[in-house]
């Protein structure tokens, strides 16, 4: 009986031809039993542990389980998966590493979670095309390793080592964004499993195309809501000649960040700017046992020809100087450049250590340059009056900064004002024709924003997620799907 | 009975509350009374000169007549018309300047012509923020002008001077899209007015966001297909500090390519770099009276600090040395670089005054970088096979290249050679990983390769398609609307 619903299942294209009516078995057991014949063994779970671990990501966001996990290892897996998961109408939530902060990878309508942990080939390094082709388990780390035999490297730095399958489905961005991009700007090609089982792919392998609307852009950032992504071709960079990098000190926040915006209007080309605020930066000395001064410092790092670099380092020189720059240390050198870098780098795990039994809470706002001093002034205000302990962060140059706060999550008086907190920051953001979200995205977290930031664009949003997933199969409850609409 | 009309029109938020049957004037008189009553008198129009004018773009595409000819002056007056194109069903076609190159704006259904050149203010630059507002109507020359009084320039140069709004639509590029993007990169929001008539903004100020699905992308390259764009938000910057423009001659066309490879591959930060082969520059040697060494030639330019560029020069230099370069020439100053590049700008006119009575026609396909001296290769061999006329110059460090073809539009044999090269062209840039188009967009003339290079993907286009224009009323028959399946 259960092998001919498994024949049924896998040998008709369109899941369309079977109903749950013909299968009697829309139950989490006989599920378990449907994927077996499309799967190995070993590929899918309901162990306890891993069902904890995939039941939620690093946000503070409520935990739900999956009732399922499964662990493709090849398109035709995922193919077989969606189509059962379609025969027995159970939610489909994609799974990197669980590194999202929103909520992303929460399955809140519980069913089965596709964890790309065992689709990790680098497919192709077209080194002459200055492109990858990765499976989507692959991570940031594993891809750079690989590339740097060839003096190449990927661009997208987050923080966390995440998967290129996950840092494609929220549009990862993070330090060298400012030069080189976000996640949106690094995606030539994505095979993608759609909601019908069917395999697309959004894009091709040129550098540029103006045939047919632009798949590439709609599945990045979608968060798993219109499609698994199960192959990705990435642009990658050759590693820059010669690198700079550089701490400059300032008395106030707003003197950094006024030296950012007249160092972009000056037409540095700077790959990394990073602001990290007085409260973070004793955090920062307490933990990396550091002796930084502790004032609102700018981390920069320059790419380019060493004559040139020698050039953008003078000018820049000059112009923090005239922002009030009162210490400024160079470091050509690669071991003294990571040094440098390291404070930035473990800024979250330096609170973290610093306030033991505190959960770390991140928000994340972008706001045109021009807003950016005022709005960090505003958060720096807005933490002071709620008496909560955190550092402001900020990948300055987009105009992009996180609060990091410690939060006591069994204190709900804490927890309400870092909601507060939040609230007030987006909509600060929201006013000055900003983001709700720069770079972690949507998920459960930043769905209460969408109507005030998009308007009506978000029933725009809302018709695509129904004409390309009717009926709601992939990431339900998540960025334009609302829980009340469905089920 | 008219005002009648023109009041409930007005006044329902909704045209699906007015049906043709409560109308009873469906035709084109009725509806140029119905139009009057939203707009001025010299904003319609079915001037015979401006009917004709507005009858085909730059292509060789055949013409059709719109039934009449809108000017709108605000989006008010964008959303009017298309609520009264919803009552009447009738089609609307946005229209620049018509200098698409693919029959984009013909309107092959006839209706509606908006066109946009009364909605040509430059609305807001926010200098801080590298950002402009403009209308639709605006040109690229027209935007360079009042940005260069703050120190700034858009980058995208198409070669022609068409309206913003076009280049949007149709995801225009050219010769500096190596080094900072297509048109698609430099658009931060969009207000567009959808079928149904209501007003959307597809994104916000902020240099980068995560926030929902990323509708910039998806109506950048829609070509008038899914809403008429009545304002755009674009990236500019800051004019570089130096440029130096190089003109750099090789005994083949492969040596040429291959050397555009190798500087690529060396990290060398091109702005520009075209490719102008041996019968194109007999032909700008003619059309200019310059004496430019005839033999396959690449037109280079590099934006930055001075010690930079100078090292990118030298270092340039080296490389095309080992790729058998005869003759290089650098131009810094402002007058010798405009010479420099005028022979490249003026190569479409060349040709037409060099085969009087004929007309230009196009290809444009675009190729994985290092498929690109086979690709150009094979088209030279393929023009020669087929005894037509025509040079082959391209945006190289794109992979994008175009055969320009002069042809006797009136010679069927001829035609239908031109037509046997392009399918050969495309045919082999898809099978190679590459684009049917890689600047000049879908139109009408490259429908038929989209299911070729789209696969299973056209579908999802034509389901968001469907999803936001349902009745098909913008721009019918291009891209994904093919016209057995409507009307």
């Amino acid at each position: 009986m259960v092998y001919c619903n498994f024949l049924i299942i896998t040998y008709n294209s369109s899941q369309q031809l079977i109903t749950k009516g013909e299968l009697h078995m829309n139950t989490t057991e006989s599920l378990y039993e449907e994927l077996r014949h499309s799967l190995k063994d070993h590929q899918i779970s309901n162990n306890e542990t891993l069902i904890e671990q995939h039941s939620h990501d690093e946000s503070y966001h409520h935990p739900s389980a999956p009732d399922l996990i499964v662990f493709p290892e090849s398109t035709e897996d995922v193919e077989a998966i969606v189509k059962i998961a379609n025969a027995y109408d159970k939610p489909v939530v994609p799974y990197g590493l669980g590194t999202s902060l929103e909520g992303h990878v929460i399955p809140y309508d519980h069913g089965i979670t596709i964890d790309f942990s065992q689709m990790n080939q680098v497919l192709e390094v077209r080194e002459s095309d200055f492109l990858v082709k990765v499976q989507p388990g692959v991570t940031r780390s594993q891809l750079n390793k690989e590339l740097k035999k060839y003096g190449l490297f990927f661009s997208v730095d987050p923080g966390a080592d995440a998967t290129l399958g996950g840092m494609a489905a929220t549009n990862a961005s993070g330090t060298t964004s400012v030069k080189y991009g976000v996640m949106r700007d690094q995606v030539r090609d994505l095979e993608i499993v759609l909601a019908d089982g069917e395999v697309i792919h959004t894009g091709n392998l040129a550098q540029k195309s103006a045939s047919g609307y632009n798949l590439n852009s709609l599945f990045v950032g979608s968060e798993g809501t219109l499609g698994c992504i199960t192959e990705l071709t990435l642009r990658v960079y050759g590693i820059p000649e010669h690198i700079t990098a550089a701490r400059a000190s300032f008395p106030t926040v707003d003197d950094a960040v006024e030296a950012v915006v007249s160092i972009l209007q000056a037409g540095v080309p700077i790959a990394r700017v990073e602001l990290v605020d007085e409260p973070s930066m004793k955090q920062a000395n307490l933990f990396s046992e550091t002796n930084y001064k502790e004032q609102p410092t700018l981390f920069l790092e320059f790419h380019g020809n060493e004559p040139g670099l020698k050039h953008d380092v003078e000018f820049t020189q000059e112009i923090v100087r005239d922002h009030q720059c009162e210490e400024i240390y160079f470091e050509d050198d690669n071991a003294a450049r990571n040094r440098l870098w390291e404070a930035r780098h473990n800024l979250a795990y330096a609170f973290v250590h610093g306030y033991p039994g505190k959960k770390l809470m991140v928000t994340d706002v972008c706001v045109p340059i021009s807003e950016l001093a005022g709005a960090i002034k505003h958060a720096r205000e807005k933490v002071n009056e709620l008496a909560l302990h955190g550092g402001i962060v900020g990948h300055v140059g987009d105009g992009n900064y996180h609060i990091l706060l410690m939060m006591d999550m069994d204190n709900p008086e804490e927890v309400n004002k870092a909601e507060q907190l939040n609230e007030q920051i987006v909509q600060y953001a929201l006013a000055r024709g900003g983001t709700c979200t720069g770079e972690h995205g949507v998920g459960i977290g930043k769905m209460k924003y969408q109507e005030k930031e998009h308007g009506n664009a978000l029933q725009v949003m809302e018709k695509i997620k129904r004409a390309l997933d009717p009926n709601g199969r992939f990431n339900p409850y998540k960025l334009v799907h609302k829980r009340e609409e469905n089920k």
